[in-house]
This record gives C-alpha cells, structure tokens and sequence, in this order.
C-alpha cells in the first residue's frame, strides 16, 4: 500500500537518500523508500486504524457500538 | 470527513474529556471530538497529502512526473 511517486532527477544513492529524508521529514510520512533503477519512491503514511481508535475508547473505559 | 465512531457510556463532560484525551493520545489523531448529546465523536486524522509530498521532493531538487 502507501502512494507511489515518480521523481525524475535521482541519479545517485546521494540523491535517493536526499529523497528519502525530505519526505521523511514531513508529518505523517512513516517510510520513504525512493528506488533508482526505477525512479520510484514508495511512501508510507500513518493511517487511522479503526481497531486501534475502538480499543482506545475501550481503555478509557466506555463501548463502542 | 474523518471516522465518526458511536460511543456508549459518556454520561458527562469529563466522560467527553476523558474519550476526546485517550483518542487525541494516539499516533496519527490530530483531533477527536466526542458530543454528549448524540454520544458520537468525530476523529480527524493525518492524512498524507499528494500535493505535499509532491512539494517536498521538489524543495529538495527533484522533479516529479
């Protein structure tokens, strides 16, 4: 899963790792995987769970229906 | 936009306080707000926005297809 860009312009392992770290940087961006052979830049953000969001209700003490 | 999850068991405002403070803990919540009257709360989260991402790897040099 995760949205996948295509960045031109990488030409080195200097440039995927300058790819990497901007969008690492950015709030909500999990993981950043740019690949050079491809051009391509896998990101994983953090995404609502709703398990997770009915279990912290849960913990606090009240149900979820 | 955002979850919107139906809570039972709130009976008060700290009730409110207590489900708004225990989801706004979890990683990825920027905010939850729970109604007393309907028992419902609406959870907003951080969502990974193309046009972000698409900005960051232009800051850093590159460009994007």
């Amino acid at each position: 899963m995760g949205v996948t860009l295509d960045v031109e312009g990488m030409s080195c392992q200097h440039c995927v790792a300058n790819v990497k770290k901007s969008l690492e940087a950015l709030d909500g961006v999990t993981q950043a995987t740019p690949d050079l052979g491809s051009g391509k830049v896998v990101i994983e953000g953090i995404k609502l769970d709703n398990e997770e969001l009915k279990k912290a209700i849960v913990s606090a003490g009240y149900r979820v229906k």
